[in-house]
């Protein structure tokens, strides 16, 4: 297996992000600056930075991203949408809003498809990414989510907020992709520290990557090429599985369950199992 | 040392709390029907939920309190007045907002009071908390926030969203009390599991917590009596001290500073310090 590392090509794939609450006006002017630097794809940001990121970052190619109804989405369609039209009207290229996860696991499904379309209505012409939060749902809730954005009008189904219970894993990007096709986006995001963290999502079928971490995957990235195989041997399967994380401090009881189900009937149970006493 | 323990009053001072994103409206039927049962003060949740509370306690004495702007804070003020106007119009008596909290730190003083006033005078008749995310600032930080929440007409500071670093600690409850004196609202939440810590924070001078852990609080409460003395154990001041939590994953670099400079300098320093080797 040969690999071809294009290092813009990667950072043209990175929303440069910063979403802390404790974060202030010079965190953005920090991540500006490197976005620049970088050239990344996108800065994301919380709704109050918006206005300076599309000043600091004027006559770039670099766009500003603004997550709507972040990080819980479990606020009214017509704040999300109306948060949604004054991020676009500020400077907005690309909005990153959270679905109604609650609404979802109870198969509200209506109420679901509305509040993304409320979205996407309100972010023309700004293109729209739906965070699943894939860590709270099983996988044919992830499959009937993306369903439901695609149908809706997003461009992109995303995993992750950063402040769920966990960020993204290649299973849950896989099938993203596979519900979606070759036409939509796929981002993942959350736990995204470093280049090989990039590497093994991009094989699952992200094209788009969320994290803080832009600077130090970039740099990993230019040390890649140097020892390609070493990148290359199969990793213990569990390691980069999301059942990982299954705890119940954690996850809803009922995806604790499901994850502990699939877990015991995974092939890799008699060497590995989390599940193993 | 007696005490009096009245397990109404204790109901009284809980805003039972359901904020998890990947909750539905089942959980906020249980939710609820909890807080009928207990009588607690009002149940408090994303404003997804409000009309759904309102209707359900509809003819009780418990009240709906919304989130705003939560729990990252960093919307436009523009969105969370909207959302709090909002959620009033739907029947909750309570707006608990979280401040800008990033602008806080870097001294837009301003910003931060134009946020607050903005969310009150959208909240007429409902009272506003104003969420100052303890865990995230210095103590003098928290001085100034207290001051700049009541000067806006807040009712009541609270310390955490739950979702930060860390939640409430006797430390910064005491603080705020002394900040905002008698009149003004402390509510303590993040991390209240049980009913010894109530008691901790009561005695440090909050009147309202929030909590998820309600019906266990109410019913470590009625055990109390049967051994007061054992509750009253002097306990390892580390303990119960927001340095134990303090380490530079969870906290901006400066708040890390800051707590381990207090650290070094603490009375305790000796016995138990947190940065001994």
């Amino acid at each position: 297996m040969s690999i071809n590392i294009n290092l813009d090509e990667i950072a043209r794939m990175i929303d440069h992000t910063e979403l802390k609450s404790s974060s202030g006006e010079k965190k953005i002017k920090d991540l500006c600056e490197e976005a620049l630097t970088f050239n990344f794809f996108s800065v994301c940001l919380n709704p109050c930075f918006v206005k300076l990121a599309r000043r600091l970052l004027d006559g770039s190619a670099v766009a500003v991203c603004s997550v709507v109804g972040f990080p819980l989405g479990a606020n009214l369609s017509r704040i999300k949408a109306e948060e949604a039209r004054i991020a676009v009207g500020e400077g907005a290229a690309e909005i990153d809003m959270v679905m109604n996860i609650g609404a979802l696991r109870e198969k509200q499904f209506n109420l679901v498809a509305d509040d993304i379309a409320a979205v996407v209505a309100a972010s023309q012409p700004a293109l729209v990414k739906v965070i699943l939060e894939t860590c709270y749902l099983t996988d044919e809730e992830i499959v009937k989510a993306c369903q439901l954005a695609v149908e809706a009008g997003a461009r992109f189904v995303k995993t992750s907020t950063g402040f769920g219970a966990f960020g993204a894993f290649p299973d849950h990007v896989r099938l993203m992709r596979a519900t979606v096709g070759p036409d939509i986006g796929v981002k993942a995001s959350g736990g995204i520290k470093n280049f090989k963290d990039v590497w093994r999502l991009l094989e699952a079928g992200a094209n788009r990557f969320g994290t803080s971490a832009g600077v130090t995957i970039i740099e990993g990235a230019s040390l890649f090429r140097f020892a390609p195989d070493a990148w290359l041997e199969p990793e213990i399967p569990c390691h980069i599985c999301p059942v990982r994380h299954a705890t119940l401090a954690k996850l809803p009881k009922a995806v604790f369950a499901y994850y502990k189900k699939k877990c015991l009937g995974c092939p890799h149970r008699d060497k590995y199992n989390r599940f193993n006493d």
